[in-house]
């Protein structure tokens, strides 16, 4: 039985997003090309300090300098994986939390691979759709559309489930609910806006924000689940009024830098989840 | 003698757009860093599904997955060229339509080369300005302005056709007006709205778009002249109470997403178009 | 003593906006994945042609048909250094002004020496934030927070000076008062907003844009401080009425399409600065 005291309220996720203001966490990325100035804006926008960095060269040296850093597979290539191995090794060496996006694992052998063996090096945090997380599961039967999702987030519970306590990450999977998984709790936040989908870089720059909030925060689940209420009442706001998905980053910016325990309150839920 | 009824109608470009939305097609690109974003959103706004997938490891698999290919030479590099000849063989052999935009054929030698190799590799369409096609047929006479054209779209008509013959595949001259040739026909579409010029990428996005609409139409002329008349009458929405260039790529995804065949006769034209 | 007439006024600035916006310098950047889009709109709205060029098998070929060229490491790596130092090469050897952004100097040993090196190659002007400016000048205690200045603009003054005087570039140091810097004279511009610092790659695209102006100003020092002048207008422009940090990077494009003398007169200022 799960309790629900285990799961942080939504007046936590308000005071989380306040110590990241207050913080301004250095949040290292190395990032896919579309959602790379989303990212930088949404971190900007929540009160942290980004940065895109990703040569092999550097990217030691410049974890040792960050907060967390977040790792996105979205537009891989031989060097980038090379530079993202390096850098989630000195994360792990020096206690820094990282957060893998195994974006279109499931849709080419070659992202399947690459996001399997980061999944291997104790990620802080894996998010995901449904699609990639059933896809790094190894678990099948839901190959998505390129890098969107065939099925919906309740599908990926239980194969998130199984992989939080293969290699115990704390795994998020987005969607019209999204689920916060660990080897014992299943959290569901509610709130969002099917406009946000809309909009290209919008998952990937909540991966980059759940770096933020790891940053900011001890407890990995209490951090993602605070991360994605945060996110999703963003979402509901932007979507509020919007003339389209054209105004999606710009109103999920302006959004995320007004969110406070009152807007958290009358627009998200967390409650907890138990699998069938 | 060019008959009117070879030319598809407003009509039926707004069928077309129906068809892209409910089909919703997986349209893979391998496109410049400055409009990946814009391109990406364009494909969403437009009801279809994009995907940036570059490495030579996984291009070919991609394309399988594909409805359609977009490749776009506007920020080159040696691994990329390899990686555009790969997926593009991938796509040829799997019977995958894809779309070719010359970015700045014409501006240096390397451009110009790739472009010209690119194009022999039976692109479905090519999109590109007038001083872009005129190089890449080889004219002379209108050396691009970086990625800029320096002549009007009317001039790269007659090279247009010509090349056309040579490798099979629409062409599409992106100006004040908007030319779509094939072997035999023309089509002219009016619209747009000058504005649209000063934001980055828009034209690239229309390649992208362009990639949505032959995967959903058998006939590639069709579907050009549609994706042209389309994208025209968002501009020119877009630009409508714009504030400035800034609001360009919020609007015309904002438009995008509502176009309907009310708004394609009231704003755009598409007539047959005999060169002179 | 500095003399209040070695300075260009805002009037001097509004000319240089408006020589921009007529001759239409092409201006060749290469520069980080995050703030490509933006640099380019940022130069499309002041009416310069952007093109983003960067492989070394076409560079030094883009820099003969270019007004200027903008080098940015933000995310660098080596094959994008090994470009960079070519293009550099070809622009000295063909007498185009070239501008230097040292981003996260300071922050990893790979970024300094890169910025270093670059710095040695005769750029016409430097552009970055207090920390950058006191890495790149080999000063101490101004350890940068990744990308963003741990200082105020005030304290890079001294070290932009003795900079100056050793590679003879001009040195603009932004933040709260931006400070451009030759080798006898300070200038001080007054203008801007705390928005502008929500937002990624802002500081980046003044880079772009001081590219095209010191394209179509024969005096580089003019050129740069007219190019704060404009841009901190555009920002102050922007951030009246802005709804959040989401707005700055549309807003700041619509206001750059419309400065003119009277904006720039109610908006900002320029005085000599005589470091203590």
């Amino acid at each position: 039985m799960i309790t629900k005291s285990a799961l942080p309220t939504l007046d936590d996720a308000s005071s989380l997003c306040d110590v990241v203001r207050s913080q301004g966490p250095l949040v290292q990325n190395i990032t896919n090309y579309v959602a790379m100035t989303l990212s930088a804006n949404v971190l900007l926008a929540a009160g942290a300090s980004p940065a895109m960095v990703h040569a092999e060269e550097e990217v030691a040296d410049f974890v040792r300098i960050a907060s967390a850093l977040v790792v996105n597979i979205g537009t891989l290539s031989p060097s980038w994986v090379a530079s993202m191995g390096k850098a989630v090794h000195a994360a792990v060496e020096d206690g820094k939390p990282w957060v893998l996006d195994p974006v279109g694992c499931g849709a080419t052998p070659y992202r399947t691979e690459t996001a399997r063996s980061l999944a291997l090096l104790k990620p802080t945090v894996i998010r995901g759709n449904a699609s990639e997380i059933i896809a790094l599961a190894g678990a099948s039967g839901a190959a998505p559309k390129g890098v969107d999702s065939a099925v919906s987030s309740h599908a990926a519970v239980g194969p998130a489930r199984v992989l939080s306590r293969q290699i115990g990450a704390v795994i998020a999977i987005t969607g019209e609910t999204d689920f916060v998984v660990d080897a014992n709790v299943t959290a569901a936040v509610e709130g969002g806006d099917p406009l946000m989908t809309t909009s290209t870089g919008v998952g990937c720059a909540l991966s980059a924000l759940t770096g933020a909030y790891v940053a900011s925060c001890n407890d990995p689940f209490v951090a993602t689940v605070s991360a994605m209420a945060v996110y999703a009442v963003a979402g509901r706001i932007a979507a509020r009024g919007a003339g389209g998905p054209g105004d999606v980053p710009i109103r999920l910016c302006n959004a995320l830098n007004l969110i406070d325990a009152e807007a958290l309150r009358a627009n998200a839920e967390i409650h907890p989840h138990n699998p069938a």
